[in-house]
């Protein structure tokens, strides 16, 4: 074959970024919902709705400190000012008290906020209304009311005015904030139906990697990829199984990629490129992970794997990614693959699985591709009017992470477009809101 | 007194919200910074920066797999093409070899992605320009380039071309994104210094409080408030302590305070309006805690209590809230309150430590008070042109959390508007972000 054609067919194995995507988010489906303690649901969505086990309030409550009164002996609190009248307090209600003591006319009881109120009362006359001198009074005293113009269930809580028992308090879909958690404990939901956090199990190969604690000696490399997918795993909400490093041998690398496949996705970084001892295809091949695609029309990431294994015993799937051994290469690769899948797995709407996309004015020049989209970390400024400045970050390339780790966003140019000029209208991929940018 | 100058007198007592909210900000400090494993770093901002121990690269290495040459063999890159020409591989290298073997004139090295290049050389000919048949050669044989063009450089990362040893790679305040912990990693950081999570010691009050998990008797109710402060508390990045349930009885009340007081901020709910049996503001002073205030004018929230604990040792300082019992009151004052508190103690940015409040248009009537601003739960809708239209939820209280628990913001409505109505423009207090919406 003539060089290029060669060349040709090489290209020919890759495809489009989009076109990637695609094959990611159709093979990747929300995990199985399951049943977790209240406070590991907090932040996540209801699969299943909560439903009341008990009224709210759960009886009629006094919402003041004062004196549970019966309005029968009130007078209208549409009419005008009344003189004082008296009133035997008969027993004391504190929080917690529940008195099965019926008041009769012409008596009250000194009540707590968050006391039932008793039989025969319908109202709450806060302590601020007693006549000074006869506001401390307690059981056996008379109190003397300033201006007793009080309505029925004035003060009072009434039962299952907020819900009933067997009322659905929070619909599935509903997503655990700090109050829908509170509400959840008040309707006796300890457990709550959540799609659990995806586990993600994180192994980077390459016989030349170090532990990030080792001070490497010539020709090895720190493993950065593990701490930086971890970071990303978990700020999405996944739970990352952090496996270490791998030598390029296909037994030890094997052993690494069988303990990974139990995870719900494996992110591999480093061996998917086109050389010798590229054994991770062919490892992937022997533990029978289907292979989706290899190599996408993308800068950085080109060598990015992905693929799907399905467990022989009916026990799911786990997504397969390998990520290029360069961290700037895995980090592309990770906003554009990897997070859309983990967030499909996490059940996230389809709308919200991509980071978010803007147009911004280039505040700067930058370096495009001719024959792939290139993604480069870019900080942004807000100019007139809401609109974005993206400045392109100093960048040497898929090993470098400099720029990267101070970035605000991706400047994505597509192929064809070899270099952007300032105040050219560009596109940027978000890595941070708005308020993280502060 | 006559009626109205005791009601006058304990308005006085009261302060503004805007008031209180500065008292709250004047006495939170960030904490004193910690060095932590790089991993718990995550997602927080350096208070030191971080300085490399190596190179990055740390080597002249390999980018692509195929032949490391000598560029002085090979054709100048910018000249016209050239006839393929032949060169003896004396040495294979995959990643993670470092060879000390020199290459000579006419000779190159069988190189993989990863590995340093050797002494002599100083580029990189992708496999992909090998001549058929000889792209698999390894040491010993001889490999034909179909085109020789190649610069001194290409394909190799240049020794310490994006960081020097020695090199500040993340100044102080960096946010510890995944690419920056990735940079850390590679830098040689596996600790970092950033201002601790706040320990938030979380205790309900009340002799008619029971556990979620228990079915509340008549008189009961159960203990929603803890579960929800502590997934705000967790949300905004503190560690939650539960310290479960007190009874309205001074010593268990002042053993849990005590306990309380050992953290970083004490959240204790219920107990702090007027009547005989609040404990809570007594056993504050009796364990030292200094009154910052007590009683603010908002609706829900009013009896909300402020203080301060300065541990005696030197030992630092707990911020002490006194949270109504009725748990929508408890969260309108987490959020107005005990937020900006805990995010001033993990060094947030001033902007930063209320929640955004933005401009709305009423789409229902919503009922505000005379003598206090009012908070209540509403829906957000875009409307025209970006703006926001606000929609009142069902509302019977505060101990009602139905509507806050699927609520996207506040309603805010100041002091003296007794109505609203569908139309006019009022504030929104932002409880999530627009993404979460979708």
């Amino acid at each position: 074959m003539p060089p290029e054609g060669r060349a040709a067919a090489r290209k020919k194995a890759m495809i489009d970024l989009a076109a990637a995507l695609a094959h990611v988010v159709a093979d990747s489906r929300p995990l199985l919902p399951r049943r977790v303690r209240l406070e590991e649901g907090r932040g996540r969505r209801l699969v299943e709705p909560i439903v009341a086990d008990v009224d709210s309030p759960p009886w009629n409550r006094a919402m003041m400190d004062g004196f549970a009164v019966r309005s029968a002996d009130m007078v209208d609190g549409a009419g005008e000012s009344a003189a004082p009248m008296s009133l035997d307090v008969v027993v004391d209600l504190a929080a917690g008290d529940a008195s099965s003591l019926e008041i009769r006319p012409g008596s009250c009881a000194r009540i707590m906020t968050g006391a039932p109120i008793p039989v025969g009362t319908d109202a709450v006359v806060p302590i601020e209304c007693a006549v000074e001198g006869t506001a401390g009074v307690h059981a056996g005293g008379v109190v003397r009311l300033h201006d007793p113009r009080f309505r029925a269930g004035q003060h009072v809580g009434l039962q299952g005015c907020a819900f009933r028992a067997g009322a659905e308090v929070l619909p599935a879909g509903t997503l655990l904030t700090p109050a829908a958690v509170g509400l959840a404990a008040e309707a006796g939901a300890t457990h709550v139906v959540v799609v659990p956090r995806p586990r993600v199990a994180i192994l980077s190969t390459g016989s030349e990697i170090v532990a990030p604690e080792a001070l490497p000696r010539f020709g090895q490399t720190r493993n950065s990829n593990g701490p930086m997918l971890a970071a990303a795993v978990a700020a999405l909400g996944g739970e990352p199984v952090a496996l270490g490093t791998a030598v390029d041998r296909p037994e030890p690398l094997r052993a690494a990629v069988s303990q990974g496949l139990a995870a719900d996705i494996l992110l591999l970084s480093g061996g998917v490129s086109a050389g010798d001892l590229d054994l991770v295809p062919d490892t992937f091949r022997r533990c029978g992970v289907e292979k989706i695609f290899h190599k996408v029309r993308l800068k950085p990431g080109k060598p990015v794997w992905f693929g799907c294994f399905t467990r022989p015993d009916g026990g799911g799937r786990c997504l397969v990614f390998g990520l290029p051994g360069n961290p700037a290469s895995s980090l592309v690769c990770f906003d554009l693959f990897v997070r859309p899948a983990l967030a499909s797995l996490l059940g996230w709407p389809q709308g919200r699985l991509s980071l978010p996309r803007r147009r911004a004015r280039l505040g700067g020049g930058a370096k495009g591709a001719e024959d792939r989209p290139v993604y480069a970390p870019c900080r942004l400024e807000s100019g007139d009017g809401g609109s974005l400045v993206a400045h392109p970050l100093p960048w040497t390339g898929s090993s470098d992470l400099v720029g990267l780790a101070v970035a605000d966003a991706y400047l994505a140019l597509p192929a064809g477009v070899r270099r952007a000029e300032a105040g050219d209208d560009v596109e940027v991929v978000m890595l941070r809101d708005d308020s993280e940018r502060v």
